[in-house]
Protein backbone atom coordinates (compact mmCIF):
# COMPACT_ATOMS: atom_id res chain seq x y z
CA UNK A 1 0.00 0.00 0.00
CA UNK A 2 1.47 2.99 -1.09
CA UNK A 3 0.85 7.01 0.35
CA UNK A 4 -2.36 8.93 -1.43
CA UNK A 5 -0.35 11.16 -3.90
CA UNK A 6 -2.73 13.82 -4.44
CA UNK A 7 -2.35 16.34 -7.90
CA UNK A 8 -4.69 20.03 -8.38
CA UNK A 9 -7.10 19.14 -11.24
CA UNK A 10 -10.58 20.61 -12.22
CA UNK A 11 -12.93 17.13 -12.15
CA UNK A 12 -14.97 16.87 -15.34
CA UNK A 13 -18.26 18.77 -14.24
CA UNK A 14 -16.88 21.30 -11.85
CA UNK A 15 -15.25 24.50 -12.29
CA UNK A 16 -13.09 24.20 -9.33
CA UNK A 17 -9.21 22.85 -8.47
CA UNK A 18 -9.78 19.65 -6.51
CA UNK A 19 -7.11 17.11 -4.86
CA UNK A 20 -7.20 14.07 -7.13
CA UNK A 21 -5.02 11.14 -6.19
CA UNK A 22 -2.34 10.09 -8.92
CA UNK A 23 -2.56 6.87 -7.71
CA UNK A 24 -5.94 6.05 -7.63
CA UNK A 25 -8.23 8.81 -8.63
CA UNK A 26 -10.05 9.36 -5.66
CA UNK A 27 -11.39 13.06 -5.75
CA UNK A 28 -10.94 14.43 -2.37
CA UNK A 29 -13.91 17.26 -2.26
CA UNK A 30 -12.94 19.51 0.70
CA UNK A 31 -16.02 20.98 2.42
CA UNK A 32 -15.88 22.83 5.17
CA UNK A 33 -16.29 21.29 9.08
CA UNK A 34 -18.80 21.74 11.25
CA UNK A 35 -17.75 22.02 14.78
CA UNK A 36 -21.15 21.45 17.25
CA UNK A 37 -20.61 23.28 21.10
CA UNK A 38 -22.26 24.44 23.40
CA UNK A 39 -21.97 27.05 26.34
CA UNK A 40 -23.54 24.42 29.04
CA UNK A 41 -24.69 26.54 32.23
CA UNK A 42 -25.91 24.86 35.41
CA UNK A 43 -27.56 27.36 38.02
CA UNK A 44 -25.12 30.48 37.18
CA UNK A 45 -22.19 28.86 36.24
CA UNK A 46 -20.81 27.93 32.97
CA UNK A 47 -19.03 24.33 31.93
CA UNK A 48 -15.59 24.46 31.05
CA UNK A 49 -13.45 21.57 29.40
CA UNK A 50 -9.18 21.69 30.09
CA UNK A 51 -7.83 19.84 27.48
CA UNK A 52 -5.89 16.73 27.30
CA UNK A 53 -5.46 16.23 23.48
CA UNK A 54 -3.87 18.71 21.03
CA UNK A 55 -4.06 21.57 19.74
CA UNK A 56 -3.97 23.41 22.77
CA UNK A 57 -3.45 20.49 25.39
CA UNK A 58 -3.58 22.04 28.54
CA UNK A 59 -5.99 25.33 27.80
CA UNK A 60 -9.92 25.41 28.58
CA UNK A 61 -12.31 25.11 26.05
CA UNK A 62 -16.08 24.85 25.71
CA UNK A 63 -17.29 21.28 25.19
CA UNK A 64 -17.30 21.11 21.45
CA UNK A 65 -16.40 18.66 18.22
CA UNK A 66 -16.45 17.80 14.68
CA UNK A 67 -20.34 16.37 13.45
CA UNK A 68 -20.10 13.07 12.77
CA UNK A 69 -22.51 11.50 9.63
CA UNK A 70 -25.77 10.37 10.93
CA UNK A 71 -26.39 13.28 13.95
CA UNK A 72 -28.16 16.90 14.02
CA UNK A 73 -25.69 19.77 15.00
CA UNK A 74 -27.69 19.43 18.46
CA UNK A 75 -26.72 15.71 18.80
CA UNK A 76 -23.22 15.83 17.73
CA UNK A 77 -22.83 19.47 20.22
CA UNK A 78 -25.16 17.00 23.53
CA UNK A 79 -22.62 13.80 22.08
CA UNK A 80 -19.48 15.99 22.52
CA UNK A 81 -20.66 17.31 26.41
CA UNK A 82 -21.27 13.72 27.45
CA UNK A 83 -17.40 12.39 25.83
CA UNK A 84 -15.41 15.25 27.26
CA UNK A 85 -16.84 16.25 30.31
CA UNK A 86 -20.58 13.54 31.19
CA UNK A 87 -22.24 16.06 31.15
CA UNK A 88 -25.69 14.97 30.15
CA UNK A 89 -27.24 18.69 28.47
CA UNK A 90 -30.46 19.85 27.56
CA UNK A 91 -30.04 21.84 24.24
CA UNK A 92 -32.03 25.24 24.07
CA UNK A 93 -31.36 27.27 21.01
CA UNK A 94 -28.60 28.26 18.74
CA UNK A 95 -26.20 30.99 20.17
CA UNK A 96 -23.66 32.05 17.10
CA UNK A 97 -22.76 30.16 13.91
CA UNK A 98 -18.87 31.54 13.30
CA UNK A 99 -17.31 30.56 10.29
CA UNK A 100 -13.06 29.92 10.08
CA UNK A 101 -12.39 30.46 6.06
CA UNK A 102 -9.24 29.90 6.76
CA UNK A 103 -9.09 26.43 7.81
CA UNK A 104 -12.60 25.41 6.71
CA UNK A 105 -14.64 25.11 9.55
CA UNK A 106 -17.99 26.47 11.23
CA UNK A 107 -18.58 26.22 14.71
CA UNK A 108 -21.88 26.30 15.56
CA UNK A 109 -22.36 26.98 19.44
CA UNK A 110 -25.60 26.44 21.14
CA UNK A 111 -27.02 27.57 24.88
CA UNK A 112 -27.56 24.48 27.09
CA UNK A 113 -28.60 23.78 30.13
CA UNK A 114 -28.17 20.86 32.82
CA UNK A 115 -30.53 19.39 35.24
CA UNK A 116 -28.06 17.03 37.30
CA UNK A 117 -24.87 19.08 37.07
CA UNK A 118 -22.86 15.59 37.44
CA UNK A 119 -19.71 16.55 35.49
CA UNK A 120 -16.57 14.19 35.16
CA UNK A 121 -13.49 14.56 32.72
CA UNK A 122 -13.76 12.31 29.40
CA UNK A 123 -10.51 10.79 27.97
CA UNK A 124 -10.30 13.89 25.79
CA UNK A 125 -10.05 16.17 29.04
CA UNK A 126 -7.59 16.57 31.92
CA UNK A 127 -10.07 18.07 33.79
CA UNK A 128 -13.53 19.79 33.81
CA UNK A 129 -15.40 22.58 36.29
CA UNK A 130 -17.99 25.03 36.99
CA UNK A 131 -17.57 28.51 36.34
CA UNK A 132 -19.19 32.10 36.85
CA UNK A 133 -18.77 34.45 34.44
CA UNK A 134 -16.44 36.36 36.47
CA UNK A 135 -14.01 33.28 36.78
CA UNK A 136 -13.66 32.14 33.25
CA UNK A 137 -9.91 32.11 32.65
CA UNK A 138 -10.19 33.91 29.61
CA UNK A 139 -6.44 33.93 28.83
CA UNK A 140 -5.99 30.27 28.73
CA UNK A 141 -8.66 29.71 26.38
CA UNK A 142 -8.06 27.15 24.17
CA UNK A 143 -9.88 28.97 21.11
CA UNK A 144 -11.42 31.93 19.87
CA UNK A 145 -14.46 30.77 18.91
CA UNK A 146 -15.20 29.84 22.54
CA UNK A 147 -14.03 33.69 23.44
CA UNK A 148 -16.84 34.81 21.46
CA UNK A 149 -19.47 32.19 22.30
CA UNK A 150 -18.57 33.42 25.75
CA UNK A 151 -18.94 36.87 25.43
CA UNK A 152 -21.81 36.44 23.08
CA UNK A 153 -23.62 34.78 26.09
CA UNK A 154 -23.36 37.53 28.03
CA UNK A 155 -24.88 39.95 25.22
CA UNK A 156 -28.27 38.26 25.90
CA UNK A 157 -28.32 36.40 28.94
CA UNK A 158 -32.25 36.63 30.01
CA UNK A 159 -33.34 36.95 26.25
CA UNK A 160 -34.87 34.33 24.49
CA UNK A 161 -35.38 35.73 21.40
CA UNK A 162 -32.43 36.83 19.16
CA UNK A 163 -30.86 36.65 16.01
CA UNK A 164 -27.70 34.06 16.83
CA UNK A 165 -24.18 35.62 16.73
CA UNK A 166 -21.98 35.56 13.97
CA UNK A 167 -18.18 36.23 13.42
CA UNK A 168 -17.45 39.52 16.00
CA UNK A 169 -15.94 42.60 13.40
CA UNK A 170 -12.43 42.15 14.66
CA UNK A 171 -12.40 38.34 13.87
CA UNK A 172 -11.56 38.87 10.05
CA UNK A 173 -7.90 39.35 10.14
CA UNK A 174 -7.85 35.93 12.72
CA UNK A 175 -10.15 33.75 10.24
CA UNK A 176 -8.92 34.67 6.76
CA UNK B 1 -4.53 4.82 -12.65
CA UNK B 2 -6.92 2.26 -10.81
CA UNK B 3 -10.16 3.17 -8.94
CA UNK B 4 -10.32 4.32 -5.11
CA UNK B 5 -10.87 0.66 -3.68
CA UNK B 6 -11.90 1.53 0.53
CA UNK B 7 -12.25 -0.58 3.31
CA UNK B 8 -13.94 -0.02 6.65
CA UNK B 9 -10.94 0.61 8.85
CA UNK B 10 -10.89 2.24 12.94
CA UNK B 11 -8.09 4.29 12.64
CA UNK B 12 -5.11 4.27 14.89
CA UNK B 13 -6.16 7.12 17.66
CA UNK B 14 -9.91 7.05 16.32
CA UNK B 15 -13.15 5.30 17.75
CA UNK B 16 -15.19 5.05 14.28
CA UNK B 17 -15.42 3.42 11.32
CA UNK B 18 -13.51 5.15 8.28
CA UNK B 19 -13.40 4.32 4.41
CA UNK B 20 -9.71 3.79 3.96
CA UNK B 21 -8.34 3.24 0.40
CA UNK B 22 -6.74 -0.42 0.41
CA UNK B 23 -4.77 1.35 -2.77
CA UNK B 24 -3.25 4.43 -1.36
CA UNK B 25 -4.08 4.24 2.23
CA UNK B 26 -6.02 7.57 2.35
CA UNK B 27 -8.61 7.91 5.17
CA UNK B 28 -11.74 9.20 3.68
CA UNK B 29 -13.29 10.85 7.13
CA UNK B 30 -16.95 11.77 6.23
CA UNK B 31 -18.14 14.52 7.97
CA UNK B 32 -21.02 16.04 7.50
CA UNK B 33 -21.64 18.84 4.70
CA UNK B 34 -23.07 22.15 4.81
CA UNK B 35 -25.59 23.54 1.95
CA UNK B 36 -25.89 27.76 2.38
CA UNK B 37 -29.12 29.32 0.82
CA UNK B 38 -31.64 31.51 1.22
CA UNK B 39 -35.36 33.14 1.19
CA UNK B 40 -34.31 35.95 -0.74
CA UNK B 41 -37.37 38.43 -0.96
CA UNK B 42 -37.65 41.66 -3.25
CA UNK B 43 -40.15 43.47 -1.79
CA UNK B 44 -42.95 40.96 -0.62
CA UNK B 45 -41.84 38.27 -3.48
CA UNK B 46 -39.53 35.41 -2.90
CA UNK B 47 -37.04 34.25 -5.66
CA UNK B 48 -36.86 30.77 -6.69
CA UNK B 49 -35.13 28.81 -9.31
CA UNK B 50 -36.09 26.28 -11.54
CA UNK B 51 -33.03 23.34 -11.33
CA UNK B 52 -31.26 22.81 -15.07
CA UNK B 53 -29.29 19.74 -13.25
CA UNK B 54 -30.14 16.17 -11.34
CA UNK B 55 -31.20 15.53 -8.63
CA UNK B 56 -34.90 17.02 -9.40
CA UNK B 57 -33.97 18.13 -12.52
CA UNK B 58 -36.97 21.01 -13.45
CA UNK B 59 -38.24 21.59 -9.90
CA UNK B 60 -38.39 25.08 -8.39
CA UNK B 61 -35.68 25.28 -5.42
CA UNK B 62 -34.38 28.29 -3.03
CA UNK B 63 -30.87 29.62 -4.51
CA UNK B 64 -28.89 26.70 -2.23
CA UNK B 65 -25.64 25.03 -2.79
CA UNK B 66 -22.17 23.06 -1.15
CA UNK B 67 -20.16 25.64 0.87
CA UNK B 68 -16.24 25.47 -0.14
CA UNK B 69 -13.44 26.21 1.69
CA UNK B 70 -12.44 30.18 1.94
CA UNK B 71 -16.03 31.34 2.53
CA UNK B 72 -18.52 32.24 5.88
CA UNK B 73 -21.86 30.60 5.65
CA UNK B 74 -23.02 33.65 4.29
CA UNK B 75 -20.75 34.56 1.65
CA UNK B 76 -21.39 30.98 0.58
CA UNK B 77 -25.62 31.38 0.19
CA UNK B 78 -24.59 34.71 -1.22
CA UNK B 79 -22.26 32.96 -3.88
CA UNK B 80 -25.14 30.39 -4.83
CA UNK B 81 -27.65 33.45 -5.17
CA UNK B 82 -25.27 35.03 -7.73
CA UNK B 83 -24.04 31.60 -9.55
CA UNK B 84 -27.70 30.39 -10.05
CA UNK B 85 -29.54 33.82 -10.35
CA UNK B 86 -27.10 36.12 -10.87
CA UNK B 87 -28.38 38.10 -7.85
CA UNK B 88 -26.62 39.99 -5.47
CA UNK B 89 -28.52 39.28 -2.24
CA UNK B 90 -27.66 41.19 0.97
CA UNK B 91 -27.96 38.62 3.60
CA UNK B 92 -29.93 39.70 6.84
CA UNK B 93 -29.80 36.80 9.59
CA UNK B 94 -29.91 33.33 9.77
CA UNK B 95 -33.47 31.58 9.28
CA UNK B 96 -33.52 27.95 10.06
CA UNK B 97 -30.52 24.96 10.54
CA UNK B 98 -32.22 21.86 9.45
CA UNK B 99 -29.87 19.14 9.55
CA UNK B 100 -30.03 15.88 7.57
CA UNK B 101 -28.32 12.90 9.81
CA UNK B 102 -29.48 10.09 6.27
CA UNK B 103 -27.34 11.62 3.71
CA UNK B 104 -24.95 13.78 6.08
CA UNK B 105 -25.83 16.89 5.31
CA UNK B 106 -27.13 20.52 7.18
CA UNK B 107 -28.98 23.39 5.52
CA UNK B 108 -28.12 26.86 6.79
CA UNK B 109 -31.32 28.72 5.33
CA UNK B 110 -30.60 32.95 5.81
CA UNK B 111 -32.98 35.53 5.19
CA UNK B 112 -31.59 37.75 2.75
CA UNK B 113 -33.09 40.55 0.35
CA UNK B 114 -32.37 42.94 -2.62
CA UNK B 115 -32.31 45.92 -3.47
CA UNK B 116 -32.14 45.79 -7.55
CA UNK B 117 -34.41 43.21 -8.34
CA UNK B 118 -32.06 41.62 -11.06
CA UNK B 119 -32.36 38.01 -11.82
CA UNK B 120 -31.39 35.65 -14.73
CA UNK B 121 -30.91 31.87 -14.82
CA UNK B 122 -27.49 31.03 -14.55
CA UNK B 123 -26.14 27.71 -15.87
CA UNK B 124 -27.78 25.50 -12.63
CA UNK B 125 -31.11 26.87 -13.64
CA UNK B 126 -33.71 26.26 -16.94
CA UNK B 127 -35.81 29.41 -15.00
CA UNK B 128 -35.74 32.46 -12.28
CA UNK B 129 -38.52 34.17 -11.30
CA UNK B 130 -40.35 35.59 -8.29
CA UNK B 131 -43.54 34.79 -6.80
CA UNK B 132 -45.75 35.96 -3.62
CA UNK B 133 -45.99 33.23 -0.63
CA UNK B 134 -49.73 32.27 -2.41
CA UNK B 135 -48.13 31.62 -5.51
CA UNK B 136 -45.21 29.18 -4.47
CA UNK B 137 -45.70 25.87 -6.28
CA UNK B 138 -45.40 24.22 -3.35
CA UNK B 139 -45.87 20.43 -5.32
CA UNK B 140 -43.07 21.51 -7.44
CA UNK B 141 -40.40 22.38 -5.26
CA UNK B 142 -37.26 19.90 -4.72
CA UNK B 143 -36.22 19.30 -1.39
CA UNK B 144 -38.08 19.43 1.80
CA UNK B 145 -35.89 22.15 3.46
CA UNK B 146 -37.00 24.74 0.83
CA UNK B 147 -40.31 23.85 2.13
CA UNK B 148 -39.60 23.80 5.45
CA UNK B 149 -37.98 27.42 5.18
CA UNK B 150 -40.42 29.05 3.40
CA UNK B 151 -42.93 27.71 6.07
CA UNK B 152 -40.72 29.16 8.81
CA UNK B 153 -40.25 32.33 6.66
CA UNK B 154 -43.97 32.94 6.52
CA UNK B 155 -43.95 32.34 10.79
CA UNK B 156 -41.69 35.10 11.51
CA UNK B 157 -42.74 37.88 8.87
CA UNK B 158 -42.14 41.04 10.75
CA UNK B 159 -40.45 39.50 13.21
CA UNK B 160 -36.88 40.57 13.60
CA UNK B 161 -36.03 38.78 16.54
CA UNK B 162 -36.33 35.01 17.27
CA UNK B 163 -34.47 31.89 17.31
CA UNK B 164 -33.34 30.32 14.09
CA UNK B 165 -35.93 26.59 13.02
CA UNK B 166 -34.41 24.01 13.30
CA UNK B 167 -36.61 20.81 11.80
CA UNK B 168 -39.92 20.82 12.10
CA UNK B 169 -41.27 17.49 13.64
CA UNK B 170 -42.46 16.25 11.29
CA UNK B 171 -39.48 15.73 9.34
CA UNK B 172 -37.65 12.90 12.16
CA UNK B 173 -38.99 10.27 9.51
CA UNK B 174 -38.00 11.34 6.27
CA UNK B 175 -34.12 12.83 7.76
CA UNK B 176 -32.87 9.41 9.72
Amino acid sequence: MTSPDFEKLIPQGDDKLRDVCKTCGFIDYKNPKIVGGAVVTFGDKILLCRRAIEPRYGYWTLPAGFMEIGETVEEGAAREALEEAEAKIIIDRLLGVYSIPRIGQVHMMYLAHMEDGHIAAGLESLDVKFVTFDEIPWKEMAFPTGVWALKDYAKIKGQKDFAPFTNPPEADAMVR
